[in-house]
């Protein structure tokens, strides 16, 4: 659409009275959790319709990319361009600007890693956010530690939630979660826009969970720079996905190098009965693989929109129905309306498993999809049920 | 300049093998420090020059903005824009692109605090790079830390670092340094683009300097919201710049709320000659007025680009002279080659404050100006002045 017709089309508006979406937009926006301090926008309404302004005097065209739809931005006599999008759900969402073809972050919002890349995410308030708000309570800390992994023969990064209290009760051991992060997505995720420490300080100030560490270590699998590019060590086998091979480049950095690092460096009571893994979607898969051949180590498994383990998993793997205390599923609901072809019924599955003797909690976050407000959800749900 | 006449010049360039600039250019560059994961650009060359590269099919004009230059990018026949600025600094700078008038981030680099936003930074290879390299030593914990503030009657946020031992060493105590970012940055600044953790692990490591504590808060200051807009407690006085008044609301917070927090949710040595302040430009304006107005609560001071105390001030200090056992003064070496107008020679002001029997140290930054390699280069160099 060129300048002309869009000129045509609004005197048409104006004149005419004929209102197109614009006029039901209710006019209540206000400033995003994810707004950048001093700027006025990205602002979201009581709808959820995420609204971003821009100054571009020079653009031909400028839109809001959220929700995989580009909306078109209308600008004014100053050269600044304003829009929103259609309603979206409760939460976190990642979106981006694009300028005359150019997607870039909106100079005007925080920015977050997901998507493969740092960018721009927006925060539409939802009617649970209480749980996720940062308030006086006794709060946790989240620790960025530097460690040497032998596994990748590198320095590497995560993130240590240590909760309430654990700087003044010196003598207390605290079970340990390793909770993992989604494909495209980092070591950063979870502390960020997964508000996790927000949650748990809550949690536990409610005295709904007991205070347990949580690490939040970077899953994303890379072969290997010296391994060969085919075959050998570093190829990826063919077979079922996820392969089998595909989770050992964690895998190994998980068992080898961070349980051990994070078991000498904090207060931890470090045995299996106190050592849990989760994670999201990706994480939800490694978590699934890990735990499933190494029962040994881990106690309690949790699976946010990330699949689940069967029955016949299970009978692979007999230790697990002995030692695994609790397995934990959930979904965004709308994953659960519109299930992937081929994928199995979750619900079935759960009910499957809690028939043959697991300890099987299923969870549907409501009216969400495959996004951060589902996982808040489920690190809600999952962790009051941990270390018990 | 329209498309047409960046045409005929091109061809004119080709033709007539006349070169500008971009014949001078190395083409040895690499990716930076400051490169996202996975993407290609920006790059910076031998020479310091940094070149960046975006998609913009249909823009029409797309400028790389660094040190308050813009240089224009050439569009290639996919879209692509690419170009570079001319030799930069060593060290950290920020930048951002201009896209059809729109001033944005580049969409692959990092984002840092500086210049009141979140935007691009760019790290320029410097020769003395190793000092806050990411090595294979001890590394402490930067930890993030929220906590009430009477003061401000509101949560805060904090970054602590904890040196390498803190968490082994369970009955030892340690100094704290106060650690401030300047006009336009924010608390995340000294961790991130700064490198303060990573300079005190390997000047630990060296054993170049004593462990200590670092607490990295928020000094902006800001009116509070309740008080009145003009004249009464939340109006700036006027008088001398920077005023009386400017440094009060974050003394206040610092003295009655972050000292205390800190001194008792961590193994600190909590009195004056364990204490120390330091910040850069009005960081450093900070620590010149909240340390002369309380000698008795720090006993070391660091003003980084952030001007100097004078013999006066002291005069009007007693107790300064017999209880700070360091005054620490540095510049990057071009603020001293270009002073401002009216500034006092701070060099000579060293020799004043010697004279008058203060210990004094001033150091000055080879080939910076006011910028993070100047502070980090000035960390480095004070670090090992503290708590002897």
């Amino acid at each position: 659409m060129n300048y002309k017709s869009l000129a045509i089309i609004f005197s048409t508006v104006l004149t005419s009275g004929i209102c197109f979406a614009q006029t039901t937009v209710v006019e209540d926006f206000k400033k995003s959790e994810t707004t950048q301090q001093g700027k006025e926008y990205p602002q979201v309404n009581s709808e959820g319709r995420v609204r971003v302004q821009i100054s571009a005097p020079e653009a031909k065209k400028v839109q809001l990319d959220i929700g995989a739809v580009k909306y078109d931005l209308v600008k004014d006599d100053k050269g600044i361009w304003i829009g929103e999008s259609a309603p979206q759900d409760e939460g976190f969402h990642y979106y981006q600007l694009n300028i005359d073809g150019a997607s870039v972050p909106d100079p005007s919002s925080l920015y977050f890693y997901g998507a493969s890349r740092w960018g721009s995410g927006i925060e539409v308030p939802a009617t649970d956010q209480d749980f996720y708000a940062l308030k006086n309570v006794p709060h946790g800390e989240v620790r960025e530690v530097h460690y040497f992994s032998k596994t990748n023969n590198s320095m590497r990064r995560c993130f240590v939630y240590t909760p309430p209290g654990y700087n003044e009760n010196t003598n207390k051991r605290y079970p340990v979660l390793y909770l993992q992060h989604g494909g495209g997505e980092d070591e950063t995720g979870w502390a960020s826009q997964g508000h996790a420490n927000l949650i748990m300080d809550n949690l536990i100030a409610e005295g709904k969970a007991n205070p347990f560490i949580i690490v939040m270590d970077n899953g994303t699998w890379a072969r290997p720079a010296q391994a060969p590019a085919q075959g050998g060590q570093g190829g990826r086998p063919a077979g079922p996905w996820p392969p089998e091979g595909w989770a050992d480049g964690f895998k190994n950095t998980l068992l080898n190098d961070i349980v051990p690092m994070i078991d000498s460096n904090y207060r931890t009571l470090a045995d299996q009965q106190h050592r849990a893994m989760a994670g999201l979607s990706m994480g939800g898969m490694q978590t699934r693989v890990i735990t499933l051949a190494n029962p040994d180590v881990f106690s309690h498994v949790g699976m946010f929109s990330g699949g689940s383990i069967s029955t016949d998993d299970i009978s692979k793997s007999p230790n697990f129905k002995d030692k695994v205390k609790l397995l934990f599923v959930s979904y965004g609901s709308r994953e659960i309306e519109n299930p992937r072809a081929g994928s199995a019924d979750p619900k079935a599955n759960t009910e499957a498993l809690k028939q043959a003797g697991i300890n099987t909690h299923f969870y549907v976050s409501p009216q969400t999809a495959h996004e951060w407000q589902s996982w808040r959800r489920s690190l809600k749900e999952f962790a009051p049920l941990l270390f018990k």
